[in-house]
């Protein structure tokens, strides 16, 4: 593991940094303590806070346009699982790594396993391809996966999915996520309800093979790559299908997958009132599927969804306990460095819902006192927890300011030596 | 009955122009001959076509910044009933009409009927109002009506609910149709889950009062009253709404109540599918609910959603039978002119999505051929069925250019000095 | 001046958070300190900050559907004036209004001025009304006003412009600002480019009316009161038309006239570059042109919008200095308590902008680092700048808790006693 | 040319067609008659009619996660050429191509120029690309091209821009199209007016570099690739540009390239009347620049876009005469058939625009009537044009029905036979 971050280099960067950490800590701990708020109970949870990353995460996006790839990408799930475990030895706040097949399919998933376990890392949810045709695949998903008309190519996305749950059993996975491109370019071109019971249909069969611990996620998207129709284009069709299916089956919410103006907060507690929010993929976005880093441009978005979040812990709401995860394209940055810096940002408004003062929030919101309710939110959110985030990192022997650690290291252009360009992106984007 | 429309005036109108559309109807005869269609058959089936206006359509409407009224507007329900009939006579599209509470409240429902049954109009879905308060209104519903905070004023939402299904029946009404301005303007304003768990169990006492051959319509709107949040947001929160009320409870699709870019025509399949879609609000919009003119901007939207329609209809989807109704604000035009163009603009999708040859689409559909399934609608939109709506209007004893023939008879000059404005709109702006 | 906050009750309240302030005040001094920043330099440049009140502002609002009117609303400019000082003694952020004509016109504005000065108010922009028809009115601005066929009602609009310009002259404004409703609701209604000509003209007659010293604001909406067209719908026909009518006039941003997605900020620095930023309209939105309370929903783009105009301060760009003004519409808050409360807002992006480090930025931006110079950028917007704000406050005889001081004042309920409803908005809502 | 289409299969198959084809068009004559319009002068209209094929539309297309492609495809600018001559051939309406260089860069462009003589075909606008590497460049255009904070890089890319120029001189193209994706994923990664001045002074050169009797369009676009800013995001920031540049420099309008909700035909028409309406790259899109077949989703729409151009042409507007373009991207439907089938979706438009009762408008216009207004250019797009397409097809020679005759042909089949795949897209999609 010659290319892991050396700890002491970590708690030689880190020193350079806890006096001012641990004053600013202090400081912010007076001011909660005006509120009857302990901020090491509250750096505890930030302790405990999760997130996953995506495998194809550490590889450079890209566009339909173009790819420009950087040094020293990973060119397999080993070596994305290399640069997983730098992430979460600086963040120390992604543990679980959530793997995409075919792209990080290997001929031995128990030797799989030994090495992540090596890098003590866990397996969060399985996603499964079936928007892409593999070479030499006999039956094509150009028109369609799960609802696609014909049966062979139905039958083969059913078949990869049922691969998946095998392969994330070895893996130690309880999760496996579907999301489908099918859908249509054409008014027309596709019978919107018969394509719809196809997939139900195939999801059953799919449903049918999950382990009874596990659960099914189903994502919804608005368009792309399909740009008239998608057939489980939204929230409404997602829950419809999840409560078609049964009670492992749940709704799966990537940020970037909505219609301009959609209010998604309230999706998200739709989805958590019906006991079917499964699980996020995070990202941020301006104008479609951006897969930008998440809470970069709309972080009071990012808290107001973990204020829904919260507040569904805080009521400790039945069936309630999502999967986090980050989904992004990193096309101008060093995924890790993104990875590193989104997963603190999700951190960061966790914590500040944390902050909320809920009997006070409803006792505004039982007076319709609009403006207080607004700014008892607003009250949480303004306060700067990097002090936590800091303190939490540190506790737990990471990087106070991970990217700092992260560039000090030398890592990239260490493994960018050891990793010559197979002219192959590792983050699927073709 | 001296303003209604001369039958002598029609007559002589349509004298100038039946020669022309004989000569049109007849090309077109046959040329759908060629296609196997008898163009009487779709003829009659136009002839059918019936789409309810609303009566606060016959008034001018407005935005919050300003409302210019025209001449001789309707002051009460029984002139809007007036030009009602006006607009049937001339249009033979719209014998129904749909009243809306308290705006067209009377002391004496039963002369109220006796008046509508004079003019040969019947009665569409009740709506109620519970986004304005009214004067005198003890518990107010600036705040919510029937998610409000507070029991009394949710008491008094229910109770209108139930005062126009009374006045419904009186009416000869079977639905009731339920649109709530609900929501909030501040994050933090509303608890999303107790709000909506309030709602529902609203819902459930007006579900209650609804006689069993009745329907209860549920409508979804993104924004407007409310700006941050909206109680049913979206086909998602109406459907799961209607499927926890029962079965006599659906939803209604309004067509500007959506955000940009959605699929309206693929909601329409999915309610339609899961046994929900009762009915619609037609009008057009580019940017909100901006209330045009149904099918002025967007005529192939509205033929793709005729084309879902027929289809169920051709498939003989089981449960489907939705109401259709116009739901527009006339504020640069004459009201009754608009509501006979734009019944006879729905009517013109309608009748074109009868020409799509079904089998032809399903075959292409099946053999993933795009193009020529998309062709197959395009070539039954680009079909000119001007001379089947003529002939239908015709036939029934209608005009064939109705918004001529209207402006010929005089009858807005008439009114005016029979209606001296009082201040207030009919349309129910504010 | 008998409903004026009475100074004790300001220093009472704020006795009890003096010494919380102090403290934060000091620490957040210290973290500062760490970066070169002297907090004391940021106060003094917070105390400066001036946005101006929107004399309509201070009544309630609504919608086309319906207005929910709060108590004690003011009835006319001088009970506007008299809410507004109430406002500036107490945020210390909003020391000029912004006056709205026909609403605001009174036979003798000399009176006004003495009023407005014994209140130690001065005027911002005038806001000129021609997209409503005063009663009475010769030529309807039913069809456009500037842009109307009618030449009657095109010089009807142009005179109330040139009257604004005097009335504005003896209350010492230096800004007239020309927003109009023209445009249109169907395709094929106006012709563009003829419309667009007859705005122009109109305009050159009332530019050629401007005094040397002062300037003519172009605001431009995409939409409303205009469903499909509007004649400056755009930055883009706003600033072309500032180009073709002369260095005077400029183009003001409304944060809520754009389309859904657009980068607003990006818009700013076009303004700037090509010296042309105006001024603007501040408020919050998630649909249309909510005018919700600034900063309520997006406050990163508030930020990012300052970054901007920081920066092009920071570059002493050649014809930079923007009008500020709130235009909000406040539907469910006290309006007193919504305009404090967003002055704050904007005067917190203002401080955290002020807080960029600039040439690290432009270094980060050289040097294509994507991730540190966003990073930058949230660093200033993740420091909670509130002991700034509350020190500026203080230090300058406004309240530290705007909104608790207001409440405990009673000012509202005393207010409503003197002012009895007479039925209308001072909001300008219909 | 073995592979070109068979006169005697174009014969024989409109042989089955011809009578059905003059049997509506006397029928429409006698309808077009009444109107006071000569159907063979709208034929010869119709047949003057021409709009460029892009060459890249040529390739199957694809997004970012997949491309499926199709058999036969173009390896080359001469295979692209031969399906181009064929979509001339059966649609008779596109007798000029679109290169994309370097994509289409050959040793020797004057044998590049005789073989599309020898097809009869001739070159439209050249398009530049700058947001691709190519293998070995030297300076990457990853972080920008003509507005790179590296001088290395916007040299780079402005040479290839002046190459672009020379070899269009060869081919005998007028016009140099730069679209380019210059932008940023993150606030503050980029400063704008720096980033646009470098942009400007790039361009600067490039203009300087043009032939006097070339054009220079500037393409707008939104977003993608760059998903927080774009340099051109919008007509705005274009005609700015072109303003700048010189007379020389025009706008170009792609479809698909605005923000939602956007007034197109309203941008048209004012670049129109600022003489900067450089051209078209006609297609549709629902949600983001989808790039799907024009005409397929928003027919009236185009039909509206063509009515500012025909009206432009009507009153002989000063400097007007824009080039049409299709820019599609074909995921999911033979190529060939697609842009056949747009081209003649976009001459329909054109056709219908002509139909147009110009002087009758205009004085519904004065009149503000806005419903005949409305109705004048709903009764033209509602008539059904199709029998003068097919007429002027097949009076210049080519297919009544080009996709029908183009399936008899066998053509696809036998290219595929003759051009096994090289695994690369001749479409440009990565």
């Amino acid at each position: 593991m010659t290319t892991r971050i050396d700890k002491a280099l970590i708690a030689e960067q880190n020193a350079k940094l806890e006096g001012f950490v641990k004053e600013d800590y202090e400081a912010l701990g007076n001011k909660l303590a005006r509120e009857d708020i302990n901020i090491d109970d509250i750096t505890a949870m930030a302790e405990e806070f999760q997130i996953a990353v995506p495998s194809w995460g550490t590889g450079t996006g890209g566009t339909r346009f173009a790819r420009f790839p950087g040094i020293g990408e990973p060119r397999n799930i080993f070596e994305k699982l290399e640069d997983s475990a730098v992430i979460n030895d600086l963040s120390q706040a992604t543990e679980r790594v959530s793997p995409h097949f075919p792209w990080d399919k290997v001929d031995d998933f128990k030797e799989l396993k030994e090495f992540s376990d090596s890098l003590s890392l866990k397996w969060d949810s399985i996603n499964s391809n079936t928007f892409q045709d593999q070479a030499g695949q006999e039956h094509s998903f150009k028109y369609g996966s799960l609802s696609n008309t014909s049966k062979e190519s139905r039958d083969l996305a059913i078949q990869h999915n049922l691969d998946c749950i095998e392969w994330g059993k070895t893996l130690g996975s309880k999760t496996l996520t579907v999301w489908v491109g099918d859908g249509s370019n054409h008014p027309g071109q596709q019978h919107f309800q018969s394509a719809f019971e196809r997939y139900l249909e195939s999801m059953k069969e799919i449903y049918a093979g999950l382990p009874s611990d596990w659960e099914l996620h189903i994502e919804h998207k608005m368009f792309e790559p399909a740009f008239y129709s998608t057939i489980i284009q939204d929230w409404g069709s997602n829950i419809l299908a999840a409560m078609e299916l049964g009670p492992q089956a749940k709704s799966l919410v990537d940020l970037g997958h909505h219609a301009p103006n959609v209010n998604i907060e309230m999706i998200v507690s739709r989805l958590i009132q019906f006991k079917k929010l499964g699980g996020f993929h995070f990202n941020d976005s301006k104008y479609g599927d951006d897969d930008l880093d998440s809470g970069s441009l709309h972080p009071y978005q990012q808290f107001l969804i973990f204020n829904e979040l919260v507040d569904a812990e805080y009521r400790k709401q039945e069936g309630f306990g999502p999967n986090y995860m980050l989904d992004q394209s990193h096309n101008v940055t060093d995924p890790i460095e993104s990875l590193m810096n989104s997963a603190a940002s999700v951190q960061r408004s966790y914590v500040a819902a944390l902050l909320v003062n809920r009997p006070l929030l409803t006792q505004y919101q039982n007076d319709n006192d609009a403006l207080m309710a607004s700014n008892t939110l607003k009250h949480a959110f303004n306060i700067d927890v990097s002090p936590i985030l800091a303190m939490a990192r540190l506790r737990k022997g990471g990087a106070i300011d991970p990217v700092a650690t992260y560039r000090a290291s030398g890592y990239r252009q260490a493994v960018a030596k050891d990793r010559p360009s197979n002219g192959q992106s590792g983050s699927g984007i073709v």
